[in-house]
This record gives C-alpha cells, structure tokens and sequence, in this order.
C-alpha cells in the first residue's frame, strides 16, 4: 500500500511560522513522524508540498495508478479551493484531509471549508498527530472487510 | 488514564438506523471496539449513551476528577447546542469530538458545528474507527512532552 | 393499527396559555377527541408529552416494534431541533408532524422548520383537529394499495 | 356549504409528470375522489385550474358571495407569489392551502412560503388525501361552535 | 396630454378588501376623483386594472403610441415582477409608481420594490390620492422647461 | 395650517452638487417654489437646513403646537437612522418623506430606509416637485373627511 | 424533428427596446433567422410569444406530443417562476434557455435564475444567435448516439 | 411575594468554570447573596438549577400558583431555546431575564436571545448583583401603581 | 462618587411620547426619581440629554476627572453608532447602558446594539427604574472588593 | 482567424472523471471535434490545459495579438477566481465561457460565477458540444456586420 | 495649495484612549507634524476636529473655495455615514481617508466603509504617518500632468 | 534597508489593461518610478510579478533573511486568498498592501480583501504613487522610535 501525503500552502514553513499555533516541529520533522509509522505499518509513502493550488491538482492527479490513499492538508486552499475539490472527488482514491490546529476555533473565514465534503473525513486538532492518525485510518480501513468506502469498513 | 466516551442522540440506535450512513455496527460493538483497543493502551474507559442535551451536559460536568479526557459524538446537537459547547469549555478537560459520517458531505445544516470550537480537533467520517483514533490520539497526547494542550504535544 | 400521539414542550399547559393562539381546550380534552376517533377507527393509540427534547426522541425510539405510526407535535423545537428530525428519520415509522396554530402567520422564527423534512406531512392551523386530520390520513394510508410510503398511497 | 379547489400551475399534469414526486392519478382522478368526499358530506365542490397566477387570483375574488371555503394548492406560485395572499387575506374566505408532496423535503427554493401566513392552515404531503384531510376540515370548523375562525373552532 | 392608470392585483376589490389598510372608496370611486382631476387638467386618462401580471406588462406595451405617461399601482407584483421593471424600462413612457398605503410601514416581504427602480418616481401612502398626486405630477413636468426626465422638469 | 419643510444633509449645496442627479435648481429657488405654492394653498410654511442628525431631531420635537404637518428630506439619514424615525414617531405629526432622486435607481446602500415606516407617506424621484406635492397632499388630507390618519382621509 | 421557440415577457418589443442592450433586430427578424436555419437542417420550428407566465406554461405543457425539443428565453421570469421551471421539468421535452445578452454582466437580481436548473443548457450573450446555437445543439443532440441526455450525447 | 430563581445550564459549575469570565463564587454563595437581599426584602425565594431544557421548562410551567415572579439565567439556552420562550410566554408570571457576564462583548453565536422577547427585561453583565438587581425591581414593580405590567409600573 | 446620567435623543419628549411603550413619567420626573435614590446613595449625580450623537459623545468624553461612572440610554443610536461606542471604549470610565423598554420585544432593527459591548452591562425593560438599577449597580460595584471591572466585584 | 481554447482544472481527466457527470469522450477526443468543426469554418485552432490559475492567466494574457478569440471553460476556478476575471476583461480578446455541464443544476457553491461577467456570452450543458457552440459563435459574429461586440453582431 | 485636515469622533483623545491601539501621541503632537511636513512642502494646512457627524458635514462644505484637498479621518463615521459620504461627493475636491490603524484587523463592524468609495483613495494603518502620506500624495498629484484626477496623475 | 515589491495577476499587463481604470503607465515604468525613489531613500528595492498565486506566496516566504519589507498589490488574489494571507502572516516581514484604483468604488466582489488583516497596512487610490507611498512609509518606520511595530512607530 502507498500513501501520498501532501502539504499546502505554508506549510514548509513549520517550525517557524506562527509557533503557539502551528507547533514547532519543521516539516521535515513531521515527515520523518509520518515516515517511521509507516514504516511500522509496511506501508510506503510519498510527500510533496506545494504552495500553488495547481500544482496540489497535478500531484492528485498523479496519483493514480501509483497511490492507494491521499492524506493532504489544504492549508488556507481548504477555504476558497474548488477546483482541488473537483480534483480529489475526480481521481476516486480516498483521500483523509488533515489539519494541525482546529479551524473551528479560529477566524470565521476559516469555518467554511470547501474540500472537506470530497473526502473520506477529516482530521483536525492533533498538531503533526493528525497526519499520522489519518495514516493509521487509511491503513486500518483498507485492510478490512466490508470493503473500503463502506460505513463500516 | 481514564477517557470517558459518551454518545449523542440516535446512536443508541446504530446498526439499525439508516445503515447506508451510519454502518450497521450496533453501539454495543462498537464500545466493545474501543473497549479492547483501551486495554491494549492499559487505559480506563467508560461510556455513557443519552438523548438527552442536558443529560450529556451532566456527564460532561461530573467527568471532573474522574477522567482524564473526553470522546464525544454529540450527534444532532453539534449543530444547535450552545449549552454543550460551555459545559466542555467549563470543564476544561481535553475533549476529542468525533462523528461516524463527514458531516461536510450531508445537509446544509449540518454545517455548522457549535461544539468544535471548544475541544481539542474533530474526527469525522471514518464510522465506528473515529473514536478509536481520538482515543489513540488522546492517549499518545498525554503521554509526551511538552505537556498537553501545547501545539506539539 | 396503533398510533402514538406525542406532544412537544408546553402543550401540557393548553387551555390555560394563550387561548387566543392556542386555543381553550385542555391537552386532555384534545387527547379525548383523538382517542374518540381513533375507536371510530379501531385503531389503538397512546399519549405522551414532554418539555424535553431527549425524552421526545426517547419516546420516538421506543415507538419501534410497538407503534405502526407516531404524530408529533414538536412545539418549539420544531424551529431548533436536528436530533428530533434526525430520531424520526432514524426509526423509519411513518411520521406526521401537527401545530395548533399557522407557524406561517407568526414570528420570524418560526418559520425555519427542521423537524418535517424527516416527516411524510404536516397538517398545521386547525387547532385540535389537526391531530385527528392527521390521524385519519395515517389510518387511511396505511389501508390502501399501493403501499404506504408511495405519492398515491 | 360550497367549497372552491384551486389546482396551481402544472397540476393539470398530474399522472404523467414525475410520479415519483406526485403520484400516478390524473387531476381528473383526484378531483372525483374530492367530489365522491365531498357527497358524502353533503357539500358542493366546484374545480378549476390554472397555470396564470392571474387567473388564480380572479378566481379567488370571484368566490365570494359563491363560495364558503375556498383549498388551493399554489404549485409553483406558493414561493414567489405576494399577489395570490393578497387575494385570500382580501376576500376573507376561509383559505387552506394544500401540496402533495412535502416541500420541506425538496430543494431549498420550496422551504419559502409567501402564501401560508394568509390561509387557515396548511397540509402538506399525503398526496391526493391532504385535498380531501383540507376539505373534511373545512366542513367539521364550520359546523362547530365557536365559530369558524377561533382557535377551538 | 394621455395618461394610463394601470391598477394591479386584488386593487378591484377595494372598498371591500381590508379596508383599516386600503380605505373604503371602491376602484370605480378612485377612478372618478382622478377622472375629475384630469378633467380640471384637460388630460385624457383611461383606466385598466388586472390580476395578471402578463396583462399588465401587455397594457404597458400598448402603450406606446398612445399615451405620454403611465400610473401604475403594481399591487403584490411590486415585490415579485422582474418582467413588469423590463416592460415600464422597455417601452420608455415615463411612469409613476403609487401604492395606496405605505409599504415602508408593513410586513418585511413588501420592503422590496423590483419595480420602482425603472419609474420617474414612487408617491406612496396617501390612500387614492397617491394616484392624483401622480398624476399632477406627471402634467406638470410634460408642461415645463427643461425638458421632462431632467431633474428640474 | 403651518407646515414645516426640512432639509436634511447636503442639500444647502442644490445647484452646485452633482447637478445631473440632484438638478440646477439652489435650495433657495426650491423653497421659493414651495412657498409661491403655500400662499396659493394659504398655508403657513416654514423651512429649516441642517446637516446634523440631533439638529433635525430638535426642529421635529419643536414642531409640537406650532406646526401641523411635516416635510422632510432626510438625505442620507434616511438610510442610517433611527433615531430620526423615533422622533417623528414621537411628535405624531403627519409627516412626509421626499427625496428629489429616486433612491431606488441608486447604489444599494440607499434601498434600506429607516424613515418611512414612521412617515405618512413618501414622494420620491420628482426633483424640488415632491415637496409641492407633499404639501399638497398634507392640505388636502387635512381639509377633509374622515379625519387625516384614516385611508380614505 | 419539431422545436417550439417561445420567448418570455416583453421580447416582442424587440428592436425597439434598449437596443444599446439587445440590438436593433425585431422580433419577426430573428424569428426568419432562427427558420431559416430550421430550413436548412430539416427541422419544423415554430413560434410563440407572451408576456404571461401561465401562457407560456400552458404552451411548454401543449407542447407535449408536439414537439421535439423546445427553446425558451424566459425573459424576466428567468429570475422569479419556480412555476415555469416545474412546468419544464414536468414536461421532460429537452429544453434550452437562452438570452439575448449576458445577465452575469448586468443588475444583480438578474443573477439568480430559477429556471435553467430544469434545462438541459444554457446559451447567452450572443443576440438573435442564442436561439440558433440552442437550436443547432439540439438537432445535434437529437441525431447522435448515445441517446439524447447522456453526458455525450 | 414568592420569587423562583433559576439557573440554567453550567451555572452549578460557577467558581469553577472560566473565572476570568464568571467570576470566582460558588453558585451556593449566589444563592446565599440573592437570599440575603430577599429576607431583607421580606420576599420568599426559591433555586433551582438544571442542565437540562425541559427540566427548566418544567419548572417555569410549575411556578404558577406558587410564584409571583421568575429570575431566569438561560445560560447557552439564551440563544437557541424556542421552547424556553414559550414556556415563560405560557405561564404569564414576569420574567426577567439576567446574565453574569456581557454577551455582547462575547462571541458572535452569543448575540441572538430568543429568551428575552418573552421576558420583561434583561440585566446582564454585574455578576451574581445581576440577580440581586432583578429581584429588587420585581419586587418594586409588585409593590407599585399602576398595576405591574404598565411602562410605568 | 459622582455618576453621569445621559440620556439620548427623544427621551425629552418622554411623557408625550407614545406612552404606550415609554411610560407616562416625563424626564424631569424620571431624573427626580434618579437623584432622590442618588441622595440616599449619597452620591452625586448629575444629567444631559441631546439628541446629537456627536454632543453626547462630548459628553461622555468631558466626563473623564469629573464622574465614577456613566449610565446612559443612548435611545436609537444604541443601533446605529460606532462613534458612541468607541467614546465609551475611549474614557474608560464603567458605562451601563440603559433601556426603559425591552428592544428584544420590538422591531428588528432595534435587536442589533453596537454600544452595548463597550459597557459594564445592560439593563432594559424596566420603565424609569432601569435607570435606578444602573445606579444602584454601579455604586455598590464600587464599595467593595474585589476592585470594580473584575467579575465578582 | 485564430482561436485560443482554455481548459481549466480537471478538465484533462475528462474521460475518467466522474462520467455520469462530465460523459466519456478524453480531452484529446473533444480536442478533436473542435479542430475537426475549425478546419470545416478555416479557423485556427490551439489547445491549452492547466490545473493552474495562474498559468491559465498567463495563456490569455499571451493570446494578445495571436488570437482573435478565446473559449474557456474556467472549471472550478469560474466560482472563485476574480483573477482570472480581470484577465479576461485586461486583454479585451472576446472570450466565451463554456460548460460541459450545466452548473445550474448541481451544487450550491457552482452557483456563483465571477468570470461570466467578463465574457462575451456563456454556453453550458452540451457536453463536448459546448466548445464547438461557441466557436461557430465566435466565427459568425467575427464575420458579421455591424461590427462584433454590437448586441446584433 | 491648502488642505483642510478634518478629524473624526473621539480622535481629540489621542494619546489617551486606547494607546496600544492608536498610540501615544497626542492630537496635538500629530497635528504638529503634519503642519511641519506641510511647511516643507509650502502647502497651506488647517486643522479641525468634532465628534458630531453634522459639523464634519458642514466643514466640508465650507471646504469650497478656500480648499484644494480634504484628508478626512471619519473614526467611528466610516462605518455608519452615508451623510458624510455624500458631502465629499458634492463639493468635489479631492478627499483621502485616513485611518490609524489597521480597521481590516479588528471588529467586524468595522470592515464596512460607507465612505472611502466616495475618496480618492485610502491610507490605513500607519499611526500618525497615514495622515503625511495622504498629504504628500495631494500634493504630488496636484503638482502633475496629466491633470488630477486621471489614473496616472 | 531592502524591500521587495511584488506584483499579483495582470499588474504585467499596465498600459494596455483598462487605462481608464489603471492608468497608461507600463509596469516596468512603474518600477522605474519606485527605484527612482527606492535611489533616494538609499534603499535596496526588487521587483517581481506573477499571475500564480503560488509564486507569489514563494516569493513571500523567500524574502526572509534578504528583505526588511514587503510591498504587495494582490491583485484580484486580494479578494480570495486565504493561503496568501498566511503566507504573510507566516514570515512577520512587515508588509503592505497596495492598490492602484480604490477598490471601495468598484465592484461588489472588491469589497471583501481577505489579505489586508495580516498587512500593517493599505494604500489604495493613488496610481503608481500607491508604491512609492508604501515605500516612504516602510522606511520612515523603519529608522525611528519606537521600533516598527508599535502604534506610533
């Protein structure tokens, strides 16, 4: 099984930006979390970030064929992206969005979220936790029967 | 650790009501799930089921003292219950919120959520798995440093 | 045949509240009137009311297995309740859904309703009798082919 | 006692337009079951439809002097016609206004209603029975002291 | 000088609808005090009232040609006409719209005025002299330098 | 009979502002039209400009025993101000809105008026005319039967 | 193949009507365009125009057996009739709006449009060649396979 | 004079709960504060707290009889308790209606009441002296000519 | 202690204006009352009322080195000024708005209040005592401790 | 004459997205309709794809002097891009819109459209179709007298 | 060249109202270096300053003649004025807005401004600088061709 | 001292995009003009533009260490941007927002700036002297004190 895991806008620059919210792990170092649990789990896993919505299209896009689950976390696309939207309803492969901090708790132009509903779910509040959990979700539900995709699977 | 687990309105009814939505695990399973994954993590749990705003509302207040965290689905009242959304900011015990389905992909009024704002983050859409992953999740956060409720916890 | 007649907050207080709105009937005296017509029906029926909202979905609940059809009239919580609509919606018992008075020709907020889109119907402004209108239709429905549930039923 | 049922706009295609919404009875069909009830209750019905809010409207003034109550399912015109509850709040003819189908339950542009706040009472959803639960209304409220028009009526 | 009265919906039935907001004159009443004022104005002026929104838009059409200003009391189509602003807007005959009573002090649903964007003008709230002073209004600015449609005309 | 006409604010600059909405007439040469006006009525008319939202309160509330009727224009305090609306509430003397544009061809901001639903009634659109035509209007209400204040008055 | 071209309210003014708007063609003329193309692809049109909203419902309704396919400017009721948008759905004849010029670069209540949802498409802002673009689409449409309606056809 | 105070939801938390917000007495020292001030008052004073919203409309509907007047802290069921108004509607006993902090400096979900419509007044943001203020003004008001309930009173 | 008493527009013409809603108590009585309670509170009081929002803003704004403390009823600017609010915000001096009616009981355009947040608190509905309450309030916030501002002060 | 068509996000995995929605023909095939339509009117035709709006942006800033016109379906990017708006109307290129679907009929948020305004015209619900519609369009206006851009062009 | 510097309500509190909003200087301080900056630029430079809506109306009237820029500070009246947006439309001479801080960053309320539309341009967020900035762009706009007023001037 | 200036979509296209709105100056004149200055102020000054939103949120991040500022004009991004918004607020580079027309006096969709809350400020109106001002701002702020930052830097 493969997972790619990708990261939006801003968000290399973890560790620096706004620490009391975002946490001060770097990205790299949140990928190295992600990458041991997978490495747990036998699963393999890609990431890329992008700050361009375009190039977060493309990467899903790409990912047919080559991935089994998407974990992205849309940053401030989350809020004002159609088209990324179309892109993970599109390419059919379940896809988990994840988010460090809890939008529900922040500006109100945060509440709206535009992605969420092409998802499998979402995952917010848990800091790098998130991804991992997200990880671990995609793992145990492809694993299982009823089939992936099914409410109990 | 103690995690107290507590279920909204209509999910003493799981398994039956509409299972294309919901899953047709009935709620007993799904405890019994989370039950054995608490064993694993050597964690107290404890559940609780009510219809019932206020009643949820009391189980909140008397968690004090006895648990360490919270996992609610708060069901219908995600969506109207200001009352809800005091009695876990007053407490001020870590609380996960969780949901069976993604609100984000079913009606409009599902949209608004007035609980999140005050608990730790969200998961949602990953059926009975969602209170697994929160309870892992709340777990993992209290056995780190820094100390909870920190960004990177 | 057997129906239950559940009536929402305040109506306990009927005849003595806002006669000009609600009317001067007792809750009694109407629960008579409906008990009347269902004999004339030979169709069983019981009586509940409640100021709570989970004792309403409560009562719904346990409605399965005993009851052929439920008629509620949710009072106030008809315009703030998504867990009464979604207990309706979850135990599939055909429901109507009843007012005394036209909430159309009153306050603002009034005229949000989330109960009935979970609901076969609503009869609302005929006072007492929209309880016995709605009883009659549910008798009738279920008596005839096509079977209930279809637009010509 | 004579009553006047107005049919809308669209309702002459009754039996041929979308069935799954409306049912499969012709106008024809369910105008002969109102007027096999209404027989029976020893009341005159008189028919028509219309597609022009207009002509609804003329027909509404025009009940005056002829007719005791009037039952009008607005169709289309019950979201966007101010002129139509002119009509009824001006000739002060007792006024039910009835659907089909349940509008709350359909797309967001049927959850307005301009013309309910000038009517005695709505009933909605039980197909062709919600015209004959309005006519049965119509005629126990006015053979009933108090008089028509109060709450106990 | 030719001027067209155009009254709208449920206005026939003035002096006998509602009249605490309408008055008590009848059309035919109305229609004589602006008959005589424009006979002390040496004006034509010719009446036509109807419920049908199309009616009136063909009334305004037919216009052209024969009249030099239109009075309209658009009634409930205030509200809701889009197609009656394009016709006033089309045929380019200065127009003046009157309500008999004052909108400005009634339900919320009259507040918007489609059509009043597309006149000279709006007199309002003066019972049947709304329709005089409309009508003075519009001989005056034809008899006058600069030509009417300036804003001193 | 005394009529007090109010400007409201800017318009002590008629003539030189924005001529092609406002016209080329000087506030002078409007109150001179309106005064010629009211010694052909025989009324007593007296007139008053202020740019402030207190001082237009103050010449209301000192209408009282001196002044039967009022005229104003409250420019842009029509769209922002309450407290101008509870002062003419307060005096209850006839008062009439007019605006020499028509707000309703205008930019958004000036389609809420808070004014009028306090008013009689409101003339707009018809340049320095609409006061003659509220003054008018206030003569001729006052000199009849039934009493002003009623819809036929 | 037979198509019915109905055109809404106030498009028989056409030519003279703002023509810096809707150009300077009359009515008669684009309907001898839109034929002669009819002409050269062997398709039966016909025409129709009406200010009313019934009338033009009655005509989508007759057209039933009649007609292949039917085009329609709705005109201002493009953004007020839910009625004519049920009368197009309930007919399922393959119906195309079509607009003159682009109502996204006009008043913002042109912006809503009740109608098109019931539509198989839209074409607007090309003048007279609106209707020959919907009518070339829909003998394209009509000629191909898959059937009609599916997304390719 | 009897008076009932009740406190809603979370209010037993008080002490506890967010001081910087709340403050730091117990809502047993509250109690003890209000019931000073009472006996001083020679006014017998009742408490009751509940989480729940039917529990507080069960009390407010047991008042009658017994209590002259109600003290009510809706608590988050300030901003959406349909059925809370009712209830005090229904029983006719004056309410008044108070809050510890201020919520209109508070969050935005915070400032629709649908309570206070139905009370006499509102005294919000003065601590536990909030309540003390509510009481000395009913009792001031029940001792008093005109009659309770006039402007005056 | 000193305490400034401002009372907004229109509250001069108390007594005469629609005593219905404010009471028959003129002003001067309203500020006897006031001044009576501030003797035996042996505190000095002192009173202004305009109607020009930019005077009681002067007011206020004077009121820095002379007053404790402001009570002010700020009439129908509570719903229209952001310039009251920031003079309250700017002194820092504790300010209870005050209300002699319920404005959650009246038009809509009074449930808006953009004063209020920059106030201690509220109280509304209580005739002239609201002003007495406002008073008591603030003078027994004073004498005690924790100091004034804090929560249980 | 040469024509730019611009393909917007997703829109290269025609063919394998979503086919009940989008039909079944790869971008490459529709590509080779509308070069097959170009070649049969002599036009030149080039094709362009991005999941990017920026470079969609770029690709019709570049079209200056080499195109006589654009066609472009914005995809996702139509309901949120006023970037691409202003391109559009920067480059004065006369642009087409153009939907594969018809966005009217399918979620709320593809309701709102902020390039259309930008356009010439907007064609939308003809599948592949669309394109070609658009072209021929552009072509017979472009060969027209009057001039293109008149509303008879 | 002269300009009139017009500050708004509650700026004569600078350097005391707020400072970590609005800063230490006082209005004074800030005046003085305006003036300083003016003499550098050999620009006339007069300074007023009121808490009243009227009078910031009238000293741009009076502007006329003795003016040749208006820097207009409106604090508290951007948000609320269509009074004050209609002055600086009238008379005419180039009017810059100026605010302090930031209005994008803070209340909500504030995020709407009534009169910046009616400006030449807006200068926000840079404490006392905002007010030089605006200065020095009149000047240099006024020192250049092409003529003031242009985009490029 | 270094500043970047970064340009958002279609600000490439100057002197040919709409004149009338933007001016005729090219961008490359414009950056000539904030060199020219940048030169006097002995200040390090770089340009960059993109249509991407991408690549401008690259270069924002990309200035820290090698810049002390940021200029900014978003753009049409001004309106939708959220990710853009971050990535300013991410690097706490002070920076400023930019526009050339007023965005207050154009279309509604200018109105919200989702951008200008993390700026410290905006300069809007001014052509290309907007740049320039921004650039003397940022500067002068720079070399006082108090350090950049606080309300009087």
């Amino acid at each position: 099984m493969n997972v790619l895991v990708l990261h939006g806008p801003n968000l290399n620059l973890l560790g620096t930006r706004e620490p009391e919210v975002y946490g001060s792990l770097t990205l790299a170092e949140i990928d190295g979390r992600i990458r041991d649990r997978a490495e747990q789990l036998a699963v393999g896993v890609e990431f890329a970030q992008s700050n361009a919505e375009g190039a977060l299209i493309d990467r899903i896009q790409a990912a047919t064929g080559s991935f089994d689950a998407v974990i992205i976390n849309p940053g401030g696309y989350s809020h004002t992206s159609v088209a990324l939207r179309d892109a993970i309803a599109a390419v059919a492969i379940p896809t988990v969005e994840v988010h460090l901090s809890n939008p529900a708790a922040r500006e109100d132009f945060r509440k709206v979220d535009l992605v969420t509903g092409a998802c499998v779910g979402v995952v917010a509040g848990f800091g790098w936790r998130s991804y991992v959990m997200a990880l671990e979700a995609l793992v145990a539900r492809a694993g299982e029967h009823p089939a992936p995709g099914s409410p109990d699977g």
